[in-house]
């Protein structure tokens, strides 16, 4: 039995995607496919468009760029094996979105949510922050949150493991 | 016995200062807190206020943005455990400093002294070299400087630990 | 016997060139030195410069900025050790130098070369894409490249080690 929820963190094109791919298909069908991705460019709907291609009949797809809690918590009680795909694009959709509440605080009830989930979750995320600081405010802003986020997220799943040029490290 | 020096290194926002903290605070207090930073706007000063709030009455601070080897110096002999946070902000100000020894020089000093520190000794550092080339000579140069800092303590401390996501990975 | 063909990866400044000549020098001389980068301007050649004086007179130098498929085919048989450094100044090339095939079909061509090589090789590149997102396309075409093309490269490879701070970390 693979431990849940799993958090799979990688670089840019390190493989992060496909290595979280194989742990939800070593499960049983069906799977579930949450994506965060707003599609705004048609660099963006290419990548997505190749994610999805890889993927066969035995996935369902969610959008939730940024209501994701509500569609994690639709998904209890079904059993189905679910990748949520990536972390940090909702994290930059969250900076984004005028709201009232923290991005910092959304992290946090993702937290509580992964504390209970019922069913097998596999979450992706970026590692953005080992390059030089950026001169961009937001994009400092971003970085923190993203490393932030990626250290609670790691705290509150059984497993975490960093994939480097598409081989896995199993670092919890 | 946790050897020492030890170096904990990390990307920006990794939690690699709050794993260094809690091997310091695996010790007996009184505790020391080198800082290296630099307070020159607001953002560094909310980032320094944080870190100060996270820590206890047991440590006592020293700043030394620039003269670094004079204060791990007047250390010898106390024997309190010492946090040193972090390499990369020191390595900044020394770049920026007008100075006619070369960094690498003072790098070099600081490496001899970590072979006699008679008290243990804990180094931050950020990693900072694996994104993109940075197109700013000076990024460049700093990029270059605290890479080869990083492999040069890292080569003089009797233990090395990489955190990703909060997780401590161990290398030597 | 050291497994073969071995793939080093690391940051900028990471000690990989020099753990990787590590690995080749374990072995008998003479070795084959092949160099990808191209000198544009003083800094790279005093890069170049730096890294040619580490190495002794046992070593062979071949210049392959672009034809690395030719240089690396006319050593089959000879049995000499041969460092390739590095993966990713190639890939820069490649996307530079006007050509009707898609660099990653000339990534694809490397492979099928490291599934045949008759001699132990080693081959660096660097890990890009843990910094946040560049704003440049180029920049980001080459980061998708150059972190597809470790994927397919450590895939094609018996051994994987990331180096950071100079301390290897076998993945593979």
């Amino acid at each position: 039995m693979t431990p849940s929820p799993h958090l799979i963190l990688g670089a840019s094109r390190s493989g992060k995607s496909t290595h979280a791919e194989s742990l939800v298909t070593s499960l049983s069908p069906p799977y579930v496919y949450i994506a965060t991705a707003r599609i705004l460019d048609p660099e963006m709907r290419d990548r997505v468009r190749l994610h999805r291609e890889r993927r066969s009949s035995h996935w369902e797809t969610l959008e939730a760029p940024v209501a994701l809690l509500p569609a994690l918590r639709t998904l209890q009680g079904a059993g189905k094996p679910v990748l949520l795909d990536c972390l940090t694009l909702w994290l930059t959709n969250l900076l984004l979105e005028p709201s009232t509440t923290p991005p910092e605080q959304t992290v946090d009830e993702l937290c509580s949510f992964l504390a209970v989930a019922d069913y097998p979750l596999f979450v992706v995320s970026n590692e953005v922050g080992a390059g030089i600081v950026p001169e961009n405010a937001l994009a400092r802003r971003f970085r923190d949150l993203a490393g932030l986020a990626n250290q609670r997220v790691a705290a509150s799943c059984a497993a975490v493991t960093l994939v480097v040029a598409g081989i896995p490290l199993r670092l919890k």
